[in-house]
């Protein structure tokens, strides 16, 4: 790996930035989360989506439980490089911890918050 | 405004989160910038996305210089309520500031980030 690469971003002060991913063929959004140096690093030698949790503080192999892995087909970053934008093919349909198929499922609809996503998978099932 | 709608999102210890902008047609990410709650609540009620700008320490009305607003069509929230999620019509079909229609213009590609879209205007044009 190119170090080059990696200095390229500009990582917060938490050495972080974020980092979308999109489904590459429904091209909805399904999650944001964070990444750091390693875990762009790793999604770029695995290509599969890793992140850095902030709550576990450790890197996230996501679907390393669910089984829910994040097939990398394209990585940009915007004009700042402070953003990651992940192209994906989301193994098992899920991308959220919920059982959804992505994480963005309240809609702003007659002033409120209304869910609009089926729960694919009981979560209980997802991570036993 | 039913204040309840913007307290059921977790802001940051700043006071902000992530905001990424779609365009409703294409589908493509345009950008990803910050909202404070004011941001979020002005977004919602004049339907034109409105970010905080953190370089500047002020409310970002998208495009009140350029002309580059956004027009805003539907507004989601994640699972953790920490991250927004904009459809737009993106006017003028420029949403970055460096002229282009994205600010996602770099992608990986042979182990270097390499440009894949055109100026489409002159940024001296656009801010004049």
């Amino acid at each position: 790996m190119n170090s080059a690469v990696l200095d390229m971003l500009k990582w917060d002060e938490q050495g972080l930035v974020p980092a979308i991913a999109q489904d590459a063929d429904s091209h909805e959004i399904l999650m944001m989360a964070w990444m750091n140096r390693d875990a762009l690093q790793l999604t770029m030698e695995k290509q599969q989506a890793v992140y850095w949790s902030r709550s576990r503080q450790k890197l996230w192999f996501k679907g390393e439980e669910s089984g829910h892995v994040q097939e990398v087909q394209e990585i940009r970053i915007d004009c700042d490089a402070d953003v990651v934008l992940l192209q994906v093919k989301q193994i098992g349909g899920i991308a959220c911890h919920t059982g959804r198929k992505r994480c963005f499922f309240r809609v702003l609809s007659n002033g409120e918050w209304q869910e609009d996503e089926a729960i694919l998978k009981d979560p209980t099932e997802i991570y036993q």
